[in-house]
């Protein structure tokens, strides 16, 4: 038992992780820039203040995140989504060119129970474009988390898709006062996690059993959006515009409507969806998000429309190693230079830094190793080749480059090696 | 004056210093990979034990670092560097193969009053060797930092060298004890901060007047290794191996020996180094290391020799960007595509899916503007080139590519335009 361990809910990230979550992260950035997204980074606390504000997490979100007081008694919390803060920062910047495509690729917390791929530290994705009132804006946000998971490689997904406004159409239609429809989004909310049963409890006691029995009865409807959006319910005409531009992406056939989609957070007021993945493993969704067209009002800016997608890469990376969709080289060093004897150090260096200056990472030795352990060290780290450098190489200027798995090797220039290395 | 603002030591980095941000992450990423360092991560927070252990930080971190506990009462804190939390990760895995080379770049906080260039919130830019005894990894440390800062664009810049080793025989040989080291190193740390009378000041209250001012002369010396590293006082001659090294790396002749060079931790035990620039404005050291051989042991792990180096973005970026040393485009898009009347949009997303499928970042418009606004959003933008999509472009299969600052255009077919945008 190691004398200090990370906090609960928190993880180390070794080599053989960090290579695959930054695969992940410049993958994702790659797709999200494609799209004309650019980056921002906001700081990992908030003031509290911020981050309770009604229309951000509210009262509510305390319970959830880590809270503190810096030493001069302000209060803070580390940030809970990427989504207040970015909303604060547009709230404060209202000279920013509109429509403004920020994406932000960074960590978040709540202090959730810990549980199977639920971490009290983890990674978001987001991309939102604040400014732009129409669908095209939501279409938009969508098709870059499709094409994200589509890059990654992932095939088998689903755009579950509904609206605030055909939420609160319904609730009104079941006689429940719109003041309770955060309370019923909140219980609805849980369907998945608590079941049918749990949460109709929860809704009779918050509206009443009729109006409970309505709502569950309307939102039980699921499926494909040439049979279910259809009349002039408020909304509905909005996520056929989703829906048909969605087919200019070529993600149409993706999205199955469903009317129990509701979105934990208080703020979305128009198209919500969330994607989820048809894996081995059940992980719930692996994004989601919609428009909030209210929250930078509230948060002190100038009315603005909104909306985005947040991607929750431990959920994206959790079924990518369950399904061996990594195939990343285990050590991005190509080559580990040995020295045959000490004298030949600044020589094995030499080559080294010819070698880095053309963007080839290798190795030199630093343990003072005789020539086998220095090969053992390569093999150990998975290094796919080793160039060895003796008296008789140094000589003729060429140098043995050995293959490390196929065992075999070829006398070679500086410059050939540097080529063969390039293209390796 | 906005309703929320950033908490005080921190900061947002709107897209334009974000991608600045991301240019020198990258660069340094690349360079460290490319010396065979591996990605590493580790948690924000950490256990209060360990920030605060005898070797780490100390009791003495408490007023400096953001300490806070969780909802089950755990004593936590924000990291305050990423060696500590390495270090912790070392010491339970013990099967990792040795050297250990992990690189880290990322957030640290401190409770520091805030002043130019120094932030609460931070980014350090770490490489470590851990395993290594000899000065083939303190050397290698150093050449890593060297390059990165020359791939950065820097030129004038020295390594300040010195040992923790050296600077114990100095102590010794005025006559203080050694268990006062550590309050000594800490007032010496202080010479540039506070000037040469504060630290005497210090000093002698520590140990004595006349211990003191033997100290203040010894330390004084700095120059050209070939002058100082001479004699058998116990580190001299690690220091004249590491010069020897830097030769065959090509940058001994920025080194500078600085017998006054001590490092504010105390976890430092043989060479430490510091690299300052020269800069119009002085912003004092930009990175800095050394050996600490005993941090590991100290934290529950096997004893492991260990070395590495750390760069400060901050200080980095903020000469950068008074030197004018950035020179990115103002935007990751290359071109904007104007759909000239709403009928054209899904012709428009076409030829958007195309170009991006190439790894060419477009965007189109969400905003329902007719051309002429949406030109004028790709130049408030300053994408450089706009692909213009009407009735006769799209008959003919060819669109017109416009230069936005030239203010020239040209008919090509997509497959050209993709070509024309791969190389603009």
């Amino acid at each position: 038992m190691p004398r200090f361990q990370t906090p609960r809910g928190t993880r180390d990230f070794p080599p053989e992780e960090m290579m695959k979550r930054q695969y992940v992260f410049d993958t994702i950035r790659q797709v999200f820039e494609s799209f004309g997204f650019s980056p921002m980074e906001t700081p990992a606390f908030e003031s509290w203040e911020l981050l309770s504000a009604k229309g951000g997490g509210g009262e509510e979100v305390k319970d959830e995140i880590y809270y503190f007081r810096d030493k001069s008694n302000r209060e803070l919390g580390l940030r809970f989504d990427l989504t207040v803060p970015m909303a604060r920062f547009v709230a404060s910047n209202p000279q920013l060119a509109k429509p403004f495509k920020r994406y932000q690729i960074g960590r978040a917390w709540r202090y959730d129970r810990p549980q199977a791929g639920r971490f009290r530290e983890f990674w978001q994705a987001d991309v939102d474009v604040i400014g732009a009132e129409g669908t095209d804006a939501d279409a938009e946000c969508i098709a870059v988390a499709v094409e994200a998971l589509k890059r990654l490689g992932f095939s088998r997904f689903t755009v579950r898709l509904n609206s605030r406004k055909v939420l609160n159409s319904t609730i009104k239609s079941a006689g429940v006062d719109a003041k309770d429809a955060a309370q019923v989004f909140r219980a609805l909310d849980k369907l998945e996690k608590i079941g049918e049963a749990e949460v109709l409890k929860e809704l009779k006691s918050a509206v009443g059993g009729k109006q409970a029995a309505v709502i569950m009865k309307m939102i039980k409807t699921k499926g494909a959006p040439s049979s279910l959006l259809k009349g002039n319910i408020e909304g509905v005409s909005e996520l056929r515009e989703v829906v048909e531009k969605a087919k200019a992406y070529g993600f149409a056939d993706r999205i199955m409507v469903d009317f129990s989609l509701v979105r934990g957070l208080d703020y979305y007021t128009g198209p919500i969806f969330e994607i989820s993945v048809q894996a081995k493993k059940n992980v719930g969704s692996v994004g989601g998000g919609g428009r909030y067209d209210n929250l930078i009002g509230l948060l002190g800016g100038a009315k603005s429309p909104a909306t985005g997608i947040s991607l929750g890469v431990e959920r994206l990376m959790e079924i990518m190693s369950d399904e061996s969709m990594f195939s990343l080289p285990a050590s991005r060093t190509k080559a580990f230079i040995v020295a045959v004897k000490p004298e030949l150090k600044a020589e094995a260096l030499a080559i080294a830094k010819r070698l880095r200056s053309e963007g080839i990472a290798v190795q030199t030795d630093l343990m003072g190793r005789n020539m086998k352990k220095q090969l053992e060290y390569a093999d150990a780290c998975s290094i796919p080749y080793a160039i060895i450098v003796g008296d008789k190489e140094l000589k003729e200027k060429r140098f043995l480059l050995k293959d490390m798995s196929k065992k075999i090797q070829k006398a070679m220039s500086v410059e050939q090696i540097a080529r063969a290395l390039g293209k390796a």
